[in-house]
């Protein structure tokens, strides 16, 4: 049996195939509702020591929506971490002021470490360079919503795919439902060894390209993400790879594609896609972002105990 | 027939005389009404990329006494523009969050912007030294609560004329109802010509001053603005000409003036207006702040289409 | 009779004994009590011109769970201050927009001064080095809560008592229940003289003391604050004080403690208490940084007059 609630979430690793989507069904109802009073009375307090827009105000919206309300801070400025004070201290005080905690974090493990410390639920919307689980919810609900099912499909991840959160996420998340995996990238931002052994032992069939080229006409879906300058010594590298990952309407005109390819991104993206994708049936990109609030409400209300 | 709903708010000159007499009127019953659910369940999203403690604050306190809620941020630095993010995306994204956008950006023309790539409503609280149409709608409720007409008024305008944007959108407005202007600044910070003209045009009558003298007991009400320092080459310039704008109980008596002469400002203040005119029944500048309220909860309520 | 509708709450010490008994009973029903609508439709802002999680949360969060909304800022940067207002005018606006205000400012004075200006009813939450009276009332109520009663206590005060606004507030208001009083410091970070004064006049038995040695067994209650390293001309007189003024579960077995002593702390820490205190039946710090909800919803809805 699914159980949600007051149960933390961390890591998208923590859910099997049924938890996945149960959550997903939760947000295609949260997304035919209207507003509701489901969590009124409810406390959310939205912790987040790194700004984030995305994040914070779709959560926001989604606790409002739903009736709740929400304190908190936006940069960790003006929370008391300033003044000195540990994670630790900060979340026993604040969790006796709401009924949930969302914490962004600079410092990876930080949620796990909040969740442990917390009598009630955490809610990690992103510690460093770990986990980001309720973007990952998003992309697969993204990814359901628009080619109608999560099994069988054929996957791209574009860009860096070294560092990205968000890929090794959906990644494993999507090898619950046999995806074959493209990792598109260049030599110096491939997927690290150990998480391809991950997928292998997955059974997830894997493939490593360093373009588009050949293979792109394969993909139901490309996840775009960014690649950024600061990771190549030599600038000279950078403006070379840049050309080749950086999508436009043109250049998936001229490498091929299926008719009904969906292009995902996380955002916010700079300039490693062109808004000449925009206006396509294939930029799936802003739905992608403003389905974090059925998501979000789903997440909060089956956490909170307010949904069967 | 007049209509507001879903119609953004961006500059006061779309607005026709009608229009802005309904706005007017329903801010006055705004003021006499408690707080109601009229905006129960509508997420308003304020979008303030420059900070602005009496926008931001009456139109937060507007969409709450109207049941509403509110999600948003009060400065640039926590936003996604912080990490890159065109305002073009920005929006397509919170317009998935909200139902509502009220926008501060420093840009001029922003606003328009974000009212042309959104689906919903967008109300501009400020874009540059541009737009600021609400303010606008409470200096004309101002004007037309303290003095009970706007028809046929002799306004003097003070200060800073060349940049100051509350003064052209006023004086635009005030052209629906046949007042005569005064124009009152030094040489370099007169009103541009260009305005001059369309004022001409719409048959305003129209009259420019160095100083309040001479011409100060015509006047129905002053609206006053503040002059920077930082407008100046030569801060020798500044201090003669700081003494002649900077009002004062003792300096309105010196010149001479209406018994019922009204004094409003936009607020803040620095020093261009001291205190020891607060006392006195001239003084509406605090009044003419408050009325933030109901002038905005009006506009929310037509936008959101609450109101028939 | 007690009454505190529309009283503002700017020092501890314009409460009598029965005043402050009557907010203490007040938080207890509060604290029994659930969500509520008392304060439905009633607006708070919530201006800290200096951040401060712990105290504002606190507050934001009695308000949403009595009903309420909130408007505001966390830090001054984005006030009009920054554009040189004077705090008078911003709270003549303010008030316009809200039913009561909580104000945290730098300066000594500051709470006053918007008092006297304003019309609705103002709450000091912290004025520089001044008062804090919403601090005590939760200082009392956790000891109260903790130790059965007021009466008859006895209290030692650990750390930087000559800065410390907490500590006086609260030796102050404990001289209304018979209390005896340990005040434990370096030299050159005693009580001042004339608080002694004040408190000798108020018939409490006052102890000046450098360490627990020798008095720690008498403690029924230590209020620990943090020692900062910048009180100290020469950081060799620092390192030499730490030690004995860090609490430690190994440092108050080795002085000698009653079996029900309590150490209450207003927080945050940073390393003036260690952890090892945290799992001992000693440490209520944190039950007392939870106790803001009880006590300070018993503030705003005797206030905003919600409770006879």
């Amino acid at each position: 049996m699914v159980r949600f609630k007051q149960r933390d979430i961390i890591s998208i690793r923590h859910f099997n195939k049924e938890e996945l989507l149960y959550i997903l069904d939760l947000a295609k109802q949260m997304e035919q509702m209207d507003n509701t009073e489901l969590l009124k009375g409810k406390v959310l307090a939205s912790l987040f020591f790194e700004p984030s827009t995305r994040t914070r105000l779709s959560f926001e919206s989604s606790m409002k929506r739903l009736g709740g309300s929400v304190i908190g801070f936006a940069e960790s400025g003006v929370s008391s971490a300033a003044k000195g004070e540990s994670l630790s201290d900060s979340i026993k005080i604040v969790e006796g002021y709401c009924d949930i905690i969302v914490l962004r974090h600079y410092l990876e493990g930080s949620a796990q470490l909040a969740a442990d410390v917390a009598t009630i639920p955490v809610i990690n919307a992103g510690d460093g360079a770990n986990q980001h689980p309720t973007q990952t919810f998003l992309d697969l609900y993204t990814i359901q919503k628009t080619k109608g099912t999560l099994e069988g499909l054929t996957i791209g991840f574009l860009g860096d795919l070294k560092y990205g959160r968000t890929v090794h996420s959906l990644a494993y998340a999507l090898s619950h439902f046999g995806a074959e995996m493209y990792f598109i990238s260049p030599p110096s931002l491939q997927l690290p060894n150990d998480f391809i052994d991950v997928l292998k032992d997955r059974k997830v069939k894997c493939h490593e390209n360093e373009s588009l080229r050949g293979i792109s006409r394969r993909l139901d879906v490309i996840y775009c993400t960014r690649i950024q300058k600061e990771r190549f010594a030599d600038p000279v590298e950078f403006e070379k790879v840049r050309g080749i990952y950086r999508l436009s309407r043109a250049m998936l005109e001229e490498v091929g594609i299926k008719n009904d390819l969906k292009v995902l991104h996380p955002l916010p993206r700079v300039d490693e896609m062109d808004d000449s994708l925009d206006a396509t049936d294939f930029a799936v990109y802003f739905h992608q972002a403003r389905n974090g609030v059925p998501v979000r409400k789903a997440i909060l209300a089956a956490v909170l105990g307010a949904i069967a």
